[in-house]
């Protein structure tokens, strides 16, 4: 029976779970608690692929304590052979008494095939404790799992005028520092980075984790049709890149010459690259959640496709103008851009309400009051 | 001396304030309630122009009580007879003992003389309780008064990919049913709508208040350079039409015949109408806050100009793609724009950071687990 301390237990599990969302790819970054008289013996998370599961880090912790314990796991554990041996013979091994399990794992190795393992030694087990936060937790690994495609999310940043940038291409930097840190982490989770041929040529981007350590860089994926990646841009010097293309091209030596690797992937039109197939081919590799950041039109062409999952906008609370809500407003200097005072933001049924002010009354009346 | 009762008295003056806002113009909305032992025995707030001032509506209820009280009024007592006879005289007349004041008033005519003829009637005055809230609620007669110009507010409204409407037009409605109520109440508080000739061309707005009965609807102005106004636009229907124009035309007599006011003001080009000139034309036609509901080249004109006070911008929950984030995705009907869940909204300093799911990660994966 599902007692209250679970849903406590089980929240702690996820939070050690969340500290290796950057690491453990391919593998899921699972979380785990090991508990008994209402006190955590041990816990851990799922290390770099290879190294030891969650389960195993929060046995080594408790030791002989966890005899006869409660043990809390976002994701069922494994019944197989890979890397590791599986941890349910270690929790079986440890004469654990109790198994708290949030999720069954897709994969179809295992399957319910763990759960059952550990119910034939008699443990107690649980299913469904905090179900879909940990879904939520989970959901690249899922996706993979199930749909053979990774948890797509599209990066973009604007202007409260719905501008990417002014009309000669100037857009470093439209958002604030913040929002920038903020894109760092979003790369660190992710397990690849997508961009488009465009987005190289305009902005040679680097793709990469550069504001804090980390044990792997994402790969980077260039939509590239006609293979025109100039060899001196800054995304080949990145340790993983993928350059695909639409056709054979005789750049492809120039570009493995520069480290990448190169792969043909057409549409039916043989002009564009193929995107589903990019994305199973992503997943084939191990992909869990992967990132684009490009251009409108690459962007555009995910979103027509129903391919993506999610997408996160960073909205500076600038006006950069030559937009639609805003015409004839032109600015030659990003420097110049508009920046209002945000006065207020709130909703309003569905839309959000902001009142930008250009005006600041206090000092433009204050020398009569 | 200034006492906490004060300030909570003038944010109960400040809430009678509000409640005439839409119907005081061309005399700002005062509030004013009249307190005695820590009671409010009267309040009151400026009712239609040529009618009563707030202090007469809060003596009338006060009655002989008002003897000895304080009374709390958002801006000095006026000392000049317009419409009325000056307030300062009636405060006098009842004998009250103190009288606290949010600004003093930055009309010539009275500007300090109130608090001057008050302190001569041995009347204690405190001035400056709540200023910046009393500013804040009575800027559009503080704009006009001092710059000789209304408060400009735009309102625009805007997917989230910064779209105002799709490629052929189509605009009816983005935004939900609380944010055109909201609009309804901004057009209710504004003493004129500004518009442009390719706004009523393209969607033939009436611009008034249409929700709610108001006692006065609005001034209606259309910039019009040519006088291409169709007579049987609906706008013309409305009371009081100003069309501007940019030049003289033999459409004048049409326009007029439908009611319109027409005027000529043309800026140094002969081509455009002169907006500062329009805004100093609605000052003296005693407007104290404007609201501009036209599309993106009308607005960048004004804000490009430097006359824009305020801009409200309505923000819908939606993607209508074609825009610079979205290029390559396309609708042919509004009614299949992308309402994807609003997942997450959250400020990143000074950005605001919006998470778009475009899958619901239960429903997809509910099958499995």
């Amino acid at each position: 029976m599902v007692q209250a301390l679970d849903f406590s237990m089980m929240a702690k599990a996820l939070h050690y779970a969340a500290l290796g969302e950057r690491n453990s790819s391919p593998n899921p970054c699972v979380g785990c608690v090991i508990v008994k008289d209402a006190e955590i013996i041990g816990h851990g998370h799922s290390q770099v692929a290879g190294g030891a599961h969650a389960e195993v880090m929060a046995l080594a912790m408790a030791g002989e304590a966890a005899l006869g314990a409660t043990v809390y796991v976002t994701l069922e554990p494994c019944s197989h052979f890979g890397k590791t041996p599986p941890c349910a013979n270690a929790l079986i091994a440890a004469g654990v008494a109790r198994v708290v399990v949030a999720l069954r794992d897709p994969n179809p190795l295992v399957a319910g095939q763990g759960l059952a393992r550990l119910e034939q030694a008699g443990i107690e087990v649980e299913f469904g404790v905090l179900h879909d936060a940990a879904l939520e937790h989970h959901k690249g690994f899922f996706n993979r799992m199930i749909l053979k495609k990774p948890w797509v999310r599209i990066k973009t940043a604007a202007s409260l005028d719905g501008r990417v940038a002014l009309k000669d291409g100037q857009s470093k930097w439209i958002t604030g520092v913040a929002a920038r840190s903020d894109v760092q982490r979003l790369r660190a989770r992710s397990c690849a980075m997508i961009t488009s041929i465009e987005t190289v040529l305009a902005d040679d981007p680097q793709l990469n984790v550069r504001e804090f350590s980390v044990v792997r860089q994402p790969w980077v994926v260039i939509l590239d049709s006609q293979m025109r990646t100039p060899c001196e841009a800054k995304i080949l010097q990145q340790t993983k890149v993928i350059v695909i293309a639409a056709k054979e091209s005789e750049r492809r030596l120039a570009l493995e010459a520069s480290g990448a690797e190169v792969r043909v992937l057409a549409d039916v039109s043989g002009e564009r690259v193929d995107l589903p197939a990019l994305l199973n081919l992503l997943a084939q590799r191990g992909c869990n959640e992967v990132t684009i950041e490009a251009g409108g039109t690459l962007n555009g062409a995910f979103l027509q496709a129903g391919l993506v999952d999610e997408m996160v906008l960073y909205q500076a609370p600038v006006l950069l103008g030559e937009g639609l809500p805003l015409a004839r407003f032109t600015l030659s200097q990003l420097a110049d851009q508009f920046k209002p005072q945000v006065f207020e933001r709130r909703m309003v049924g569905v839309d959000q309400r902001i009142t930008l002010r250009f005006t600041h009354i206090q000092s433009a009346l204050q020398g009569v009051n």
